[in-house]
């Protein structure tokens, strides 16, 4: 079984990154004052191919699915971790949960892989709902041989794709849950990026320094098991997760059809480092929400030459960063749509003294 | 004249620390994953005295006033922008006018001293407000002499205090105007704190090399005019302007009544450093919102321990960084009062293996 990826086009635009500049340099502020911000305006401007970007309906997709990996004592929760918490972003009590209500973020959990059944149940109105697309009930253990066959890695990449297709809007943020998926990352980062486990592996959710010694060692007989798993879709099934899967084939739809990707933390980034892997086009379209507190992320970000747009120290995951940095987007383009001009407000340029 | 400034008092609290504290570790996520978000969620707790903080009817005002300096050539602006901008505010079409929409800031213009006259007028409902609260029209030039009398600077201090008195809801966000009042930060800041004009001194608006040469040197003769000026209050009249003095009453008078006060780039910081000098209980009732791509502003919010949540090269001022910043404090509010308890969501906790 394969899965059909979309081809992610160049969306280079030089006269409307052209236009976006002027238009940004007419605003009434000093030139560049708004730093970033302007940046992230270019940005949104070319996603969208105009000088007028408007983000509507915004998804926040949270992709979940367990890992054989956690049996080995990888992480500092047990399985059950996962389905409890997709119980709890349905149930409204999950940080994700409180920021989407906060900021009217339509909240979609999906489950792509979790090992408990989750019950299907219907969404009320303008409450989290719930996808179910599990390929399997988790993957099987890496450190023994690959994770997933490729023909459910590529249904995983299907059902994302799908999935995003189905969903309104133009902007996908995204967000995960997974007990292990920190080893995930690091697996994921080390393979296709050739760096050391050293570098690559941290704390997750709050091992300490014997813990983070135990995980290493685990995930590097994953990485000695899985030794040709090197190009990018084999080391996605040899080394990934449901959920990570599930994430890159929604990433390449959402890419292909022009929505801006706000990127979460190490995990979101690790299925955007792939996408990117397959098409580096992909990049134009992702904003990355914040610097991650996990080890390996700055790492990560460096690949794909990422700059976050905060820097909080967040390591939780599920899509809370991308949640927090989400109101700076629809700043942006208020900048550009709202803002009058210096000869729109009478508003006088630089002395030529300056 | 005198201003009578209020005392303000130590709100630390240990007990409510602590409970705050076990209320964060309680919610459904890592110990500390939120990082920042769960430091910005301690202090809006201790600003309110409550473990379930909620911020109601955020008022963002923007101080406005004119300085003799600006005839120097201090700026890479004419004087006139400040009434212009000023008129840019209340239209709408400036970046804190878009921002303060974007996210229900209510915004008020208070006229501090600026040159012009500015025509007063009624708003309508949801309309930006003017307030005239003018002691002069701009400052005298301080590399002559004194920018304003005692009496001036008190009277400024009283229209601040008064001000903040009348406006409703609990939090306030600073924003400013005022060609020329990068110049006067760097002064507070290099009077106050004993350091150089070289390391306070920037580009502002737009200087090149040879402009931060010039206003540097004109800053020096400010600094040597006013020798004598050496207590806050005395450095304020002397090197200040009408905008940051009011502020400074302001600040005072928003942390007399436990206001979380969000602090916007390098002139607001001033005010908040000049209020600190004062009453250094003040600075438990800050957020600093951004750390500013203006020379100078690290170090003054080093003076203060602040560590500001954005970091995004912003330099506009006007308050455009703190309405930038704004929606974290809610976030920080909504973790806080509606996040589930790994108990009441019936999550499991860390293992004993972890």
């Amino acid at each position: 079984m394969n899965a059909h990826l979309p081809l992610i086009a160049d969306i280079t635009d030089p006269q409307l990154t052209q236009a976006l500049q002027h238009k940004l340099d007419h605003k009434t502020k000093p030139l560049g004052s708004l730093g970033r911000l302007e940046q992230l305006a270019l940005r949104l401007g070319q996603i969208q191919g105009t000088a007028s970007p408007r983000l509507e309906q915004p998804q926040m997709v949270v992709f979940a699915g367990d890992h054989g990996l956690a049996a080995r004592g990888v992480s500092a929760y047990p399985s059950d971790v996962t389905w409890q918490m997709v119980e709890n972003f349905l149930a409204g009590g999950a940080a994700v949960s409180v920021l989407a209500r906060q900021h009217g973020l339509a909240l979609t959990v999906v489950d792509c892989g979790v090992a408990r059944d989750i019950a299907p149940r219907e969404a009320a109105p303008g409450q989290p709902s719930l996808l179910l697309r599990k390929v399997a009930p988790g993957t099987n253990d890496a450190s023994q041989g690959p994770a997933m066959s490729v023909g459910q890695c590529a249904q995983a990449l299907t059902n994302g794709m799908e999935l995003v297709r189905a969903l309104p809007g133009n902007a996908l943020l995204l967000g995960e849950m997974g007990i292990a998926n920190t080893s995930v990352a690091s697996l994921l980062l080390a393979r296709l990026c050739g760096l050391s486990l050293a570098e690559c592996t941290g704390a997750g959710t709050g091992l300490d320094a014997a813990g983070i010694e135990r995980k290493r060692a685990v995930l590097q007989q994953a990485l000695d098991v899985n030794a040709a798993a090197t190009a990018p879709l084999d080391a996605l099934a040899a080394l990934g997760g449901y959920e990570v899967a599930t994430m890159v084939g929604a990433v390449l739809q959402a890419a292909a059809e022009r929505r801006v990707i706000l990127v979460d933390g190490f995990i979101t980034s690790a299925a955007v480092l792939v996408a990117s892997r397959l098409q580096p086009h992909v990049l134009q379209r992702c904003v990355f929400a914040h610097r991650s507190g996990e080890r390996g992320h700055q790492l990560m970000l460096a690949q794909m030459q990422a700059e976050p747009l905060l820097d909080l120290g967040l390591r939780l995951g599920e899509g809370s960063g991308a949640a927090l940095a989400w109101p700076l987007l629809p700043s942006a383009c208020a900048i550009l749509r709202e803002m009058a001009s210096f000869e729109a407000a009478g508003v006088s340029g630089q002395t030529a003294a300056a």
